[in-house]
């Protein structure tokens, strides 16, 4: 069944990878992004289809989203602020892009009598969690991130609104999600540095810090896919591979795909790469695979593929 | 050994006896309060002694935070909308006097190097828990009220600080606190609807609702007593009374208490009180218990104690 489909992020990353199968299943979709960090390019395509709208707006401007969301069914909520260090530095982005904005977005829904939201959750709301894998129904949740505070307020407004209004709700915790259109992140950052000097990669932390990754379009079909199969009240579930791969790991793995013939790998030393990044993170993905769907690529595969793509979006080897 | 505290919501219901248990423990004690329901006579005593000071204003002001914030050794967030019901008709007043309120006092305590919160968190983040009496590591979190959801932000924006920043917390998950003093709740309600026509008593729901209920003494000696004992970076514990008391029976108590002849209680019916209200709540307090901490009243001997307090302050049989 077809209908309209709110994307909010969806000229970013995730969010156009997200567009791209929206539209291929025929859904009216509107992309509502304020183009922080997404890009037009990364939606150009899908906007000569009549069925895609865009509107350039923040979702701190609720008149905009109030509008935006008339007729809307279902919305995906992904747009945030995409950087996670950056809480360290500016306390508020991830109060206002993150926990406001998604008030904001379910106020829009009460108001234009929306029913239905997956949300971009994160792994990181699971702090540095005593089990791993991590399975869904851990506790406690004590994010150790300004970023992941959002993120667990998030899911917080959204079930509240769930008990309150009776909205349908699709929570994800997402792995470390990686791919083409990548615009930031471990990779991207490396395949920088490489390009700013061919000789040496500086690794932040000691490299053994160690986290699921997820290539981009398994995310997007596995959101699609748990949308359309799960209909619970809420509907949670760690969205990952399965496995891990070490910082050390990607490091080589993008020094391999760089062709660089001899780059030093230097570690900056200390477990983690910043204040509140969350070192090891392993997501339990049973729930996910018992839904009947299986990942393309495992962490390390996602990697390399990642590392291939951005190679070529960023022209490393381009003066 | 003596400090210097900060009472948000310091002349509120709860706040008023923490500060009892403050100064009488020699602290220097500043109380933050914006009087929306806290009550001049609640600290007009202490307010007399030259260690205690007031603060009148709102934690939405964050200059007159930071200001009032200088030298504070250790904060008692206890600030808050205490009513849970608002959310279901003005949706933003958790979000602002809840979640924003705890990023302010956060960000004031970065700014003036104060490193340690405690923090009044609540049953309610528990949301409708599978698992009764729940423990402190129930998993998932989906709270179903607008207030619930403001709480868990707060206690995910708190672990975010002490993640990033270095800050020490400890978060009190309370049961329903009652006692003197008390502005709103069930009990409050009922003698109030006794006030005005003292032949009947309407309850919300089926009067099967059945919850844990802590005296409010009970709850601030409880709160200095694992603040002074307990030493992780987060120390998270329910403070209850390890049972607890239906609707139903409250309604009993204070008809017993009112001294009124022929009260019909009648109840309105259905499972809950009101959209977002949990309907049973039981608090794990093992862990509070083994902290060589006991409670003075259960259950039903709190919800009595207040209700005989309460006619009193009220006036019942006042005209």
């Amino acid at each position: 069944m077809t209908s309209r489909v709110m994307v909010t992020g969806g000229a970013g990353f995730i969010g156009s990878h997200l567009i791209d199968l929206l539209v291929e299943a025929g859904n009216e979709v509107v992309i509502y992004d304020n183009f922080s960090s997404g890009r037009h390019e990364f939606v150009a395509d899908n906007l000569k289809n009549p069925a895609v709208s865009l509107v350039k707006a923040d979702l701190l401007d609720l008149k905009s989203l109030v509008v935006a969301m008339k007729g809307v069914d279902q919305v995906y909520h992904l747009a945030a602020n995409p950087d996670i260090r950056l809480g360290t530095e500016v306390t508020d982005t991830d109060l206002k892009q993150g926990t406001v904005a998604t008030y904001n977005v379910l106020e829009a829904m009460r108001l234009a009598g929306t029913k239905k939201i997956a949300f971009a959750s994160s792994s990181v709301v699971y702090g540095e969690a005593a089990v791993m894998p991590t399975p869904e129904d851990y506790g406690p949740l004590f994010p150790i991130s300004l970023y992941g505070a959002s993120k667990l307020a998030g899911e917080a407004l959204i079930t509240s609104w769930v008990g309150t209004f009776g909205l349908q709700a699709w929570l994800f915790r997402f792995a470390n999600i990686v791919g083409e259109r990548g615009t930031h992140g471990v990779i991207f950052d490396f395949i920088h540095k490489l390009k700013a000097d061919p000789a040496r990669l500086e690794v932040l932390g000691d490299g053994h810090q160690a986290k699921s990754y997820m290539e981009v379009r398994d995310c997007a079909r596995a959101m699609v896919h748990l949308v359309s199969s799960q209909n619970e009240a809420v509907n949670f579930f760690n969205l990952g591979s399965g496995d891990v791969c070490s910082v050390a790991r990607i490091a080589e793995v993008v020094v391999e795909e760089s062709g660089f013939p001899e780059v030093s790998i230097e570690y900056t030393g200390g477990s983690r790469g910043w204040a509140g990044d969350v070192a090891k993170a392993s997501l339990a993905v049973e729930k996910l695979n018992a839904t009947n769907f299986a990942t393309n690529f495992d962490s390390e595969a996602a990697v390399r593929h990642t590392a291939r793509a951005l190679i070529q979006e960023i022209g490393l080897h381009e003066i």
